[in-house]
């Protein structure tokens, strides 16, 4: 299951070197990992409202080439990894044909008191029918 | 009671017109009250602690001249008004002499289910004593 | 013309309050009239190709009952003013019914010195011909 | 050459988890590389002023522990790699004696139009008698 979120760039979201400034990119990601888990049948909110989170525990990001305002930036994005509590989600972020950007989130479900906890059964069954390992 | 909250310029609060971004001086603003909430004896976190919100209900800003990366802005701040609910702080953004921006924020004494709430005696009589009408 | 961007809420923009921080609606009002230049015909790009912008010269917002994520917010815009060199948009967020904010941006036209400007006769043509005063 | 910046955390940095958002730290780490550059002697606006930029083009960030409002975080930042065209900062998150986040950005020499550009010869002695490899 890999997923494209079209993104329109904001001009908020330009600096004055006229692109996008490299901390813009990390709201898309988001934006895109919680359309992919809408899309497989587990939206983000219904996780909230059982108390859990993914929270990011590790971000990776190359920059390839900038995006600008007026562009419209299409979020691929992935689950390439699911461990007992742990998920990572790759993603490539394009403009048309033109590769601006890759990276990665991993991530650690825990209760919102910050508690490390296992991904409970129905929810990792989900996901693991959703994985896409490269 | 007026402060001077002396902020950094980020370059990520610019944009690619070369200048601050108009939204990028909305948190500013935040710092500022806080900060003056911290001087006067009543740490925002404290206020927090006791089930408490100052919620933003109203927002006003004038733009006189560009703030730019590598500005140190002073966001004078003081509080104007404080009734049994609400608060009105007002906002002078400084570089050097050249006044950047106007503005001020009305806040609503709130629980955190957003129920409003009277402003209990004790921190009243605090804002009260800080209060400055001009 | 009036229009009606959906816009739906970034984790991000959330804050500890639970709700969409007041600072996040900035962006989102920017890129409504975007949208709106847009589909009278005037690209924000195509206005900034001319050496020209529309810069904010004020805000101002009140805020009616928070936002959250998960919610699909539509920011309803219109212009309500025109003037030789100045703009006004009005705004009214909803998420279906229920009114979240209100509020209105005033425009400067500028070079990108941040001079002064009248606007362009064609500009001003359109900008008027899609006037909504109410 | 190692600095420790404090940055006082911004209620607008919080998310609904009730902690900073991970997207918030990427500003400060470039507040921190602004401070280490001004302090070495390379103030940023001056590098601008040449028509150089140090984009980013590669960002990694470890979270360890939350951040909340009303922390004041100290971004420890060195320079650990300097090429040609290339530098590599590491950075160390803290708040007190516990650690929040660890990690590094990679930045290209180049000039506004986005060209790469070998880095000038006095900027490159400067940025290598701060190099502190470890």
């Amino acid at each position: 299951m890999t997923i494209r979120l079209p993104i329109t760039v904001r001009y908020a979201e330009t600096d004055a070197m006229g692109v996008v400034h490299h901390a813009s990119y990390v709201p898309w990601l988001e934006a895109a990992r919680v359309e992919w888990l809408g899309q497989v049948g587990l939206p983000y909110v219904d996780v909230e409202r059982r108390g859990l989170a993914f929270a990011v525990i590790e971000l990776g990001l190359t920059y390839r080439n900038p995006a600008r305002f007026g562009d419209i930036v299409e979020v691929e994005t992935w689950l390439v990894e699911v461990g007992s509590r742990v998920l990572r989600y790759q993603y490539r972020l394009w403009r048309g044909e033109v590769l601006l950007c890759e990276g990665f989130t991993r991530h650690l479900c825990q209760e919102f008191s910050g508690k490390a906890l296992r991904i409970p059964t129905d929810l990792l069954g989900v996901l693991e029918a959703n994985l896409q390992r490269v």
